[in-house]
């Protein structure tokens, strides 16, 4: 039986992380995961996650699309931030997208030798739990989290995967943030944007300036895709 | 108006601490802080947290009375664990008491730096939060966790401590970690016990032996006390 582990945040990842015998699925809700599943959704062709910016710099002297931001603010040498609806025109269709945020793309270093590395958002929830339980692997869900803290979304997302990996006989939680996250998702999922947008994650959200994005945010099963790495590189998992 | 903030594991304060302008309440639900509450209930003086073994060992070879435990065992040396039981004999009365612990007073070694350092149970809930209240400061509560990861029960703490806090007008949750911990305890609270026996968590709390206290560790206000931290020594607040 395999089991299934909830990091709450990055900074955690070296306590729950013994080996690397299982498939990270790296959640940054409001950003990266989001975008970066709206882009294979919308024929983006590769993503290269890029930690820092200096890369992101070079990447764009090299003639790549880049999308960057830090804190909500789109870099000035960045062709985009990390808003979902970037990745969503003509004009990216069959590129390949050199993307760093604060966030997400650190995330996505941290946890580069893990047997596997895929993207999990609300909007391609079905297509990845799916896939997940076809893999028969151990499952760590990696929660982006906002500054290295623990964050609400990407929480209640590991607790609507959950819930879906749970179907399959062969996954079981084998921590409390697994547990943690299944509940605090039972509360979140009637209305899971209104749950969000409580009294002290509201003002977060607005210095994020994600009115435009927000509601998407929250669309279940808008990208049938599943975004993976491999050698370094983000691609779509044809499934 | 103050902030009530969470800090699920002793990992993550350095990320929630940017300054030591708040009183932090040290929990460690299943052992250290119902154990300390215990303590001074039943008539200690005065307990001394140490967080190395080689200190705890040299108070006991200057007469203290020695608790310590690693995992859920009992130190040779030492003259009891840490199950609250071993603090509410005759023996311990007027006596003070070197502690060392696994969780807990690494915790307390983490927190010593800030406004004030208390520690909180199920036990002495209501005299804390009414102490808190009076002292119109910014709240940090710190999961001692286990082993560095979120755990549940310290959680559930943090949430049912949030509930009486915020009976005070002038104390505002600020964290996604205090509206998720506020959260599970709602869902925890109408039977705490059974809430902790979880599946995935029931494996841990057998590792630790904890037959014996379980039910008591979540019995409401059994200690009337405030314990504080003075000059690197807990004491009773008399409230």
């Amino acid at each position: 039986m395999n089991t299934i582990e909830v990091c709450f945040t990055p900074k955690l990842y070296s306590e729950i992380v013994t080996n690397n015998n299982f498939i990270v699925v790296m959640v940054d809700i409001l950003r990266a995961s989001t975008s970066i599943c709206a882009a294979f959704a919308n024929g983006v062709e590769a993503i290269i996650p890029v930690a820092s910016l200096d890369e992101a710099k070079e990447y764009k002297a090299k003639g790549y699309l880049v999308a960057s931001e830090r804190e909500g603010i789109v870099m000035g040498f960045a062709d985009f931030g990390n808003s979902a609806f970037n990745f969503m025109t003509e004009a990216v269709k069959g590129k390949t997208i050199a993307y760093s945020t604060t966030n997400g793309t650190q995330a996505i270093e941290l946890a580069k030798n893990a047997e596997g590395l895929v993207i999990g958002a609300f909007s391609n929830i079905t297509a990845l739990s799916r896939w997940l339980i076809n893999q028969h692997s151990n499952v760590v869900i990696l929660c982006a989290g906002w500054k290295n803290k623990f964050n609400l979304e990407d929480s209640i997302f590991a607790g609507a995967l959950i819930e879906q990996l749970l179907t399959s006989a062969d996954l079981k939680m084998d921590c409390d943030s697994a547990e943690a996250a299944l509940d605090l998702w039972s509360i979140a999922k009637s209305n899971p944007l209104a749950y969000i947008q409580k009294a002290a994650h509201r003002e977060r959200l607005r210095k994020l300036k994600l009115d435009d994005v927000l509601e998407f945010t929250f669309q279940l099963d808008t990208a049938n895709v599943v975004p993976i790495l491999k050698d370094g590189v983000l691609v779509n998992i044809q499934i």
